[in-house]
């Protein structure tokens, strides 16, 4: 590796922290990197900032967004007395390209596990109670992982928000088993939104 | 996907220009460092830019480089008495780091393709029989891939040095056909360098 100029290793090494390069893939893609134009490598470095220099988390829902409130949340068109309830910010994305649901929606942050020491209050829980109190929810759809810990948190909330005026259903278990709301096709998960039901 | 920031949208297209990162791959990317932390983003950002500004060719052999000559070129315990052609500046890497070869290099920068319009004035052959008359090279050692171009690309070479005082050879053939250089696992690459043989 003697041959390789530190600008282009510490490259590598920044490359080599995404999920899913590893080693070779870092190599591979720096190399190509390198020998592009400067321009277009500009232009990478820009997008990269620019994302995350303008993209948050909207202080209402929960989901990514350059605006507070997101545009999910400002569009009176969409049905405000329905929330979705999901586990992470990128999981609306994947409920909005399935494209069948009009409503709103509520991103926890992640999911009960006492093993991972995370417990409802390290999740947005209050912020959804608050809602609940200033916004016309009429229905909580949980649409959480179908495995141990997303179950325990659909309980939970389930069990929290019962004496609150609304309805609280799960997506149907469309959703083949352990996995998590990224790796199901657009089908799946509009037929899960559809057939969802009420948690008793 | 009416969903998405526009600056996620654009970090997305620019990463999907890459290679070996498809769509779903450049979502999941971009989602991830949206989410990372601001710092870690502006490093890697900073280590693009810095790595596409600060690493040239070497105008001597062509391998990547900060400074001119290139540290293989000014290293004077390398044998100077050899160069080793390769196709691209990469290769100059995958043989670096195979560890058996302590010669010098030469980049051709391509191969001789007709049919892409790419023939030897296209490449830095004028420069390799230009460093025969100021540099003590005794040997050239032909490394490029054994296909249709890059068998065209050796023996172009050698009939062109032919009446040069030096000796034309080939790295073995332990490359597996139709396969790059960057493909072959490092003691292929040694194995082929040992048992590199003139050509006739």
């Amino acid at each position: 590796m003697s041959s390789l100029p530190p600008p282009l290793l510490e490259l590598i090494a920044a490359l080599r922290k995404l999920p899913g390069i590893g080693p070779r893939s870092a190599e591979r893609l720096a190399l190509h990197l390198v020998q592009s134009e400067a321009a277009q490598v500009r232009q990478l470095a820009d997008a990269l900032v620019k994302a995350v220099e303008t993209i948050v988390s909207c202080e209402r829902c929960g989901a990514l967004t350059e605006q507070q409130p997101c545009a999910i949340c400002a569009d009176a068109r969409r049905d405000h007395s329905l929330a979705c309830v999901v586990e992470r910010a990128t999981d609306v994305i994947s409920i909005e390209k399935a494209g069948g649901y009009r409503g709103l929606y509520h991103v926890l942050g992640g999911r009960i596990s006492p093993l991972n020491g995370i417990g409802p209050e390290d999740l947005r829980i209050g912020e959804l109670v608050k809602r609940l109190a200033a916004e016309p929810i009429k229905e909580i759809i949980l649409a959480l992982p179908t495995d141990v810990e997303g179950d325990a948190t659909g309980y939970y909330l389930a069990k929290l928000l019962r004496e609150k005026n609304v309805a609280i259903t799960r997506i149907a278990h469309g959703l083949p088993a352990g996995s998590g709301l990224e790796f199901a096709d657009e089908l799946t998960l509009s037929r899960a939104i559809e057939g969802r039901r009420e948690l008793r």
